[in-house]
């Protein structure tokens, strides 16, 4: 594809692997009173496993976070109304399949599967939860799931986060898996996390699911509370096409079978602040795991805006700049164009002054008092857009305003892939 | 690039010209009191014409509508400054750079720019109207203009429209005409109108550069307001990448130089009928020309919104659809995805319910009652959107609001020329 001095606008071949993908993955510890299981349904794809099951010690505490799609899925609706009780015995996930838009089939299809792993585990419907992504109108074949659930069961183990990570992918082309530890009232507790995602992501949510576990004892509103600060410079802050899903869903589950720590009954209890910065750190490694493999993705930019009117309209013009197509075919060309955040940010439809504005490219300044900076330099300005992560920073000089999101490039393999996926 | 029984998404070589494009162009007559001439800069563009210069006779009355963006082009703040006083003598329009974010040398830029072409003309520079376009945050190298206009307009004749259309052109790959007559007050009178865009459309404006003219006698409030009423259901009704351009940029002039008809001083006249379905006619088919050539455009998308709960919710959706990544690439790519409408329809944000929700493509219902339509058919969904017109429609069920907006397919051309447009 060489056709020029510039680099082709990222050819990629579908189901490549992601260049920003990491050397290595994160090996996660087992968690006191999480098992896990996989299998193969069939359900969409062939010789891989498309079901995840987590078997979660009696006592498990669960919080969530969801789509604002109008259009949301079955599992999504499931899981809504059986959190309102904050208790959680097993998750069950499939790939390949979204149940979304798909009626009272739909409806069916999860009551079905979560009468399935009530019987295999031994515990009530309503504390099993449910996951579902892939193709979205198609009905699901729930007795393909249903009728492996006890195999599956049988194999469940305290190792196999991989796999686990590997059953719910889609587009992916390589499983999100972060752990952390932090100590509460002095007693170590460990966190582990699994994402997938790729495609039809923007806030809110910014990912379709990601799962969190931790073996620390905290109740359900404790863990909403700590989940509702996370997901905002995590999830919300990451875009691959300003496409919401109909699915998106992020749990948090608490086995409270790690080592006994003070028991914590207040969301403001200082003691919770360590967990709380190590739940936020391993929010944002999942959620840059889901934007480096943004479908088609061959550059990580990360779009930092200062100096608003407020952190609403830096918000609003971050996510302006990064999900313009011409911003993101342009990196993805190796294509220093910076007008083009200009024109971004002037559409973004927020407060800002052409004469004030300020634009960098990985430290570089560009553009400065309405026109291209005097010290521009062409040369400097190509380098900082053509590695593998580009930093774009936007200074209003109006305000104190502040917001940072991530997404990648826009390039063939976007189209690749999307022009296929059903097929 | 046959790669399966899928079409491929569009790997269309970059400048090939749209298969959108007309098979013939409008022929447009003389208008009485409007001269043309193109010329050769060479602003960016080599061997080709990049100047347009329209001269206007004395008493031409003006009216027009610019883009929202906050960072307006420096012709887009001059235009807006001379309208006030609502009387033109002349346009002169270069592509191959936009001058915007171009600070006081843009300033600078425009005003020797009307001063060359005031003395040319003989009229007062705030009688000169500007646009330009091209790439932004590059200075304007306006002596390359001034010193070619008096060249210029020696050759100015009463023909030249496809000439005139095809000098402001960038990235189209056609000239966009249209001309039309209607009847004020027993007299016919001409329209005609040229229009240039294909990347950065989105309302509003949803274009970068059109002008109309016409030999009618009206005075600007009246055009302003025939403006006003035709600009929302044409050129703020298409998009084909969501980025707003700082340079959009529609005029429209009346000479009052054609056969003569009865003064009409009121916008509410009802003489005014006719002239006001003509214009409309003409903006919309001027409109449809720019998204038709939307850069990589291998398919024109209409998108119908019925039922919605207001006017403004309808068109909240029907842009949600049309600036779709993952809807646009489904069509690019003949994929009946019906699911990813859903998707788009549920991240508007407006009143929407799942089970009353009805999408249909080319006349053929998808989905319904929340799950895929019983009578669906999987080689019809296909058929409707494998042609070069798609036809999107949505009934959400619940109001009588309604919109309709155009755009294009996403397709691997668009990456292709936006990779590399600058360099």
């Amino acid at each position: 594809m060489a056709k020029g001095k510039k680099a082709p606008a990222g050819k990629a071949a579908v189901a490549k692997i992601s260049p920003l993908a990491p050397k290595s993955f994160a090996h996660l510890p087992p968690l006191a009173g999480v098992r896990l299981a996989t299998g193969e349904a069939g359900i969409k794809y062939k010789n891989r496993t498309d079901v995840l099951l987590a078997i979660l010690a009696p006592g498990t505490e669960v919080a969530g976070v969801f789509t604002k799609s109008k259009t949301a899925s079955a599992p999504v609706d499931w899981c809504r109304a059986q959190l309102k009780r904050g208790q959680a015995r097993a998750l069950v996930v499939n790939s390949g399949n979204a149940n979304a838009f798909t009626g009272q089939a739909g409806l069916a299809g999860t009551r079905a599967v979560a009468d399935a792993a009530s019987a295999v585990i031994g515990c009530k419907a309503s504390d099993v939860f449910l996951a579902s992504t892939g193709v979205i109108g198609e009905p699901l074949p729930s007795e393909k799931i249903t009728k492996i659930l006890g195999r599956v069961a049988d194999d469940a183990s305290a190792s196999g986060w991989r796999a686990a990570a590997e059953a719910i992918m889609t587009t992916d082309t390589y499983p999100k898996l972060a752990t952390a530890t932090a100590m509460i009232d002095g007693v170590k507790v460990t966190l582990n996390g699994i994402a997938k995602g790729s495609g039809m992501i923007a806030p809110d949510m910014a990912t379709m699911l990601a799962f969190v576990f931790t073996d620390a004892a905290l109740p359900s509103h404790i863990l909403q509370d700590c989940l509702n600060a996370g997901v905002g410079p995590s999830f919300n802050s990451i875009t691959v096409d300003s496409d919401t899903s109909t699915s998106d869903t992020l749990l948090l589950f608490a086995t409270g079978k790690g080592a006994k720590h003070g028991a914590v009954s207040k969301a403001s209890d200082k003691r919770l602040s360590a967990f709380r910065r190590s739940l936020d750190a391993l929010l944002l490694e999942l959620a840059l795991g889901v934007v480096k493999d943004g479908e088609g993705a061959e550059k990580l930019i990360q779009v930092d805006v200062t100096a608003a009117e407020n952190d609403i309209a830096a918000r609003r013009i971050a996510l302006a700049v990064a999900n313009s197509p011409l911003v993101k075919t342009a990196i993805a060309g190796n294509d220093a164009n910076w007008g083009r955040v200009v024109m971004a940010v002037g559409k973004a439809g927020e407060a800002a002054d052409r004469d004030k504005l300020k634009i960098s490219f990985g430290g570089h300044v560009v553009a400065e008092k309405g026109a291209r900076a005097p010290r521009y330099d062409e040369a400097a300005a190509t380098k900082a857009v053509s590695g593998r992560e580009v930093q774009v920073a936007i200074d209003l000089g109006l305000g104190k305003g502040a917001a940072r999101v991530w997404t990648c490039d826009l390039t063939h393999g976007y189209i690749d892939i999307n022009g296929s996926y059903r097929s």
